[in-house]
């Protein structure tokens, strides 16, 4: 008896272990931005900022969520926004919804098919992205991040929100 | 010293009482459906099921939220939706946004506004609401409920995806 005691706590540890590892040996290189941007865990529980809809080339429908510190300082009306505070952008097809269209008789609601345009994250850390206003951007593609030079493209953009500590969304309320 | 603390402890539950009532006193007619839909507690906090625009009359852009047993339905893909399930749909005015219209000379991105044509909600009470497959549908504007019409003006619509049960959104990865 003890020993199968023993052995299934030996199992049980085991399975901790391969369960820790699990995350970080396999896609450690694929979900790590050259900035140091990974994919926050558990990102699509988070609470909703606001939503849009982006016309022309990336032509999708999206969503903005913020982590806990990210929704406590929005709604507390708080600038800059403190370290910590993370904002996700998640974005799908924008798409037609077939069924409102026949009853309509024309393009009624536009809703959210597969995802599009990959997932970004903004990270406040002001010492480490001192040099792009505090912020680390990253975008991930199936996983994988976008690289450096793409990268590079985001804060240019976010440079003229500086009045909004670089964020171009409101919270919705 | 002893009275001083009967006292406190009497203005302690007096305002406990008063605590309790006041939500229910003055509010009860405003928030309380005609067919008993309340607004849940928190359901700005709920996490999101998908995001949509529609066109026409309505012209908003919304987001879709679930309480803790939509979310883990929808993610299990069960269906009917179990007792319990609430869908919230928020909208807000479909604005375009000056900044990036600019930048593009033309409109690039639109954005959430103001709250607008109130927040509905789907309740699921498969006895309470057996005459309408299930749901107790409602609509508050300003926090007040539409009345039992505009109510009625629900199910019939829902009724064409009986084999979803009911339920217009899928859920956006």
């Amino acid at each position: 008896m003890k020993r199968i005691t023993f052995s299934l706590v030996a199992v049980a540890i085991l399975a901790g272990v391969v369960a820790y590892l699990a995350p970080t040996s396999g896609q450690a290189d694929r979900e790590v931005a050259s900035n140091g941007v990974k994919i926050p865990p558990g990102y699509r529980d988070w609470r909703l900022i606001s939503v849009a809809h982006e016309e022309g080339d990336l032509n999708d429908i999206r969503a903005i969520l913020g982590n806990d510190v990210a929704i406590k300082a929005y709604r507390e009306g708080k600038l800059p926004f403190p370290d910590g505070t993370i904002i996700a952008r998640l974005a799908w097809s924008y798409d037609p919804l077939e069924e409102s269209a026949k009853a309509f008789g024309r393009p009624q609601s536009f809703v959210a098919g597969p995802p599009k345009n990959g997932v970004q994250f903004m990270v406040k850390d002001s010492t480490k992205y001192a040099s792009t206003g505090g912020w680390g951007y990253a975008q991930f593609d199936d996983g994988k991040p976008a690289d450096a030079a793409m990268l590079k493209s985001c804060f240019p953009c976010h440079e003229a929100f500086k009045d909004r500590d670089f964020v171009f969304t409101h919270y919705a309320p």
